[in-house]
């Protein structure tokens, strides 16, 4: 795979194959804080709906996030992490730190980010 | 800024407003490696030029970048990391690390990451 990228062979490519659009990692941290089912991802990132569900079936494919069924009749199902999206979480560690101090210029901004 | 973005307020959504994007990152990793020419880093990304000449003016703008003059005649600069962009290295390095261990299926990758 590494070899069908374009540019730089390498793990950093790779990694925003699947994850370097905005929505797709603001749909992880959703999940993440607790937003499973498909319109409180939607609420929470804010994405243009058509745009998310694109990412969201990205995911699941990439095995990032996987589907699980709640609900018999309808049939309904909601997203939860797989363990490669768990691992997810330093980068979005890593981004949320980086944020903090030079992407945002309010100083509300820190409970935000707690689990709802 | 964060009450200007959709869906939840945070610094993650804040930072991705900036470098959300794969090539702004791919950009920024190439900087960091020692590509600094226009040129080089197109060579080091693969993006499409105009995308990429976008988002270099993007990120100058942002102040993740900062070009240097580094010719009089014809004048011509170079792009090189500011401190907020050397402060990105750990976003990248935690991109690396979860590339490496779920998106890349050749072990070869390890020393492609290495400055040139």
């Amino acid at each position: 795979m590494l070899s069908e990228l374009p540019g730089r062979p390498c793990p950093i490519a790779a990694a925003l194959e699947v994850v370097g659009d905005r929505w797709a990692l603001l749909a992880v941290r959703e999940v993440h804080l607790g937003a499973h089912r498909f319109s409180d991802v939607l609420a929470g990132t804010g994405a243009p709906r058509d745009r998310l569900a694109a990412r969201l079936k990205d995911l699941v494919a990439a095995g990032v996030l996987e589907r699980r069924p709640y609900q018999d009749s309808p049939p309904r199902s909601d997203y939860h992490l797989t363990e490669a999206g768990q691992d997810l979480v330093p980068v979005l560690g890593a981004l949320k730190a980086w944020g903090r101090r030079w992407a945002v210029d309010e100083p509300a901004a820190e409970e935000e980010l707690s689990p709802r």
